[in-house]
């Protein structure tokens, strides 16, 4: 069975308050996208990379690849204006027979462990997606005002979300909805049950200026 | 206008992996609810703060005081069995005419700009509670698997909890319900409107065992 990891470089990322792309920033002296390539070779030395980047950031990223002398090889494919879009453009590229792993190229610090558990339940199951308890409340705002819930029934959900290739290109050939939101959310409106496997609490997303130093405190910790 | 908070120190911390009650363990060599008081009298230092301890620990922190030369007045309140009834003997301790904020203990990285608009909101509306957005994807668990979730209607709850002092001590003396995670459960079971005001990303809740070391990364950046 052939391996896929797609690994979204797409974001802006407006909300980190600095001018080069979050993807791109580095973390101990290396553009956090690098670490999350890496580690996908680590965990797997025969999985095929395919990293999707906005058009405006493709030649900024082959310079950076330069620089950092990064070798490992791998596929870009340009982004469209949404995740939904960027993700329909890269899945065309998989062939069929093949899972796929489509993961936030913010997310530098999966583990093997929850990776290997993707693969598994995709390869079994056809649909895999990584999640992890709420360790604080939560409240859900109502039109009136808001209400408390039971947290131990809401997970937080992670990537790389894993799926038979033909089953998420397939799926992918659906309208674009703006409550497309992740991958889990365009396969289930097609109405294709997906399965929960745990992920790990150090797969943190690196969106907000904080996330940099809890990431690099996280990495020199492993 | 009085002002009292309440911290609570009472969790026995069996997520943390170790022997030592988690509100105890050092962060940058100091205890985490040394942190957590020190903070709130930092902010105000009227503040009366009221030290909420499981019967067990009262020793071990009456020794650690001493150790640590902590000497930030403070009264300390036997913990119940459940955080209700926690908070429910430490609000017996509260006069009338005073607004008291519920803090977790093992949240020392509070914003003063957080407490300030949870205090000011109490004030005005007689209750307030800190949120902040999720930068994740949510599902719901449901009984034949999960849903995905418009996390833009779902706010993370933090603490202090701030309440006008007659409005809490009344609210107390209501049965208790495993349903009661937080002050606002316990409001709003009464019919009594909880008003969210914006907390802070850094006001992390230091439960698990790399939480330390996110705390304490984010505290050597302040």
């Amino acid at each position: 069975m052939l391996r896929h990891a797609i690994i979204l470089g797409g974001g802006v990322g407006n909300r980190m308050e600095m001018q080069i792309p979050k993807q791109f920033i580095p973390i101990l002296g290396k553009p956090i996208l690098m670490h999350a390539i890496e580690n996908f070779k680590k965990f797997d030395s025969k999985i095929e990379i395919i990293v999707v980047l906005p058009e405006a950031h493709i030649l900024l990223w082959k310079n950076l690849c330069n620089e950092f002398k990064f070798d490992i090889e791998h596929q870009i494919v340009r982004g469209g204006k949404e995740r939904f879009f960027s993700v329909q453009n890269a899945v065309e590229h998989i062939p069929n027979d093949s899972i796929v792993l489509i993961h936030d190229g913010v997310r530098p610090l999966v583990s093997h462990e929850t990776i290997d558990r993707v693969l598994q339940a995709a390869y079994e199951k056809g649909t895999a997606i990584p999640y992890i308890d709420l360790n604080e409340s939560i409240r859900e705002i109502t039109s009136t005002g808001s209400q408390a819930l039971d947290r131990s029934k809401f997970k937080i959900i992670q990537t790389p979300q894993g799926f038979k290739s033909e089953l998420i290109k397939k799926a992918y050939q659906i309208e674009y909805s703006p409550n497309f939101t992740d991958d889990a959310s365009v396969i289930e409106a097609q109405g294709i049950e997906v399965n929960l496997v745990l992920g790990n609490q150090r797969n943190i997303k690196i969106t907000r200026p904080l996330d940099l130093s809890i990431a690099e405190s996280l990495m020199t910790q492993s």
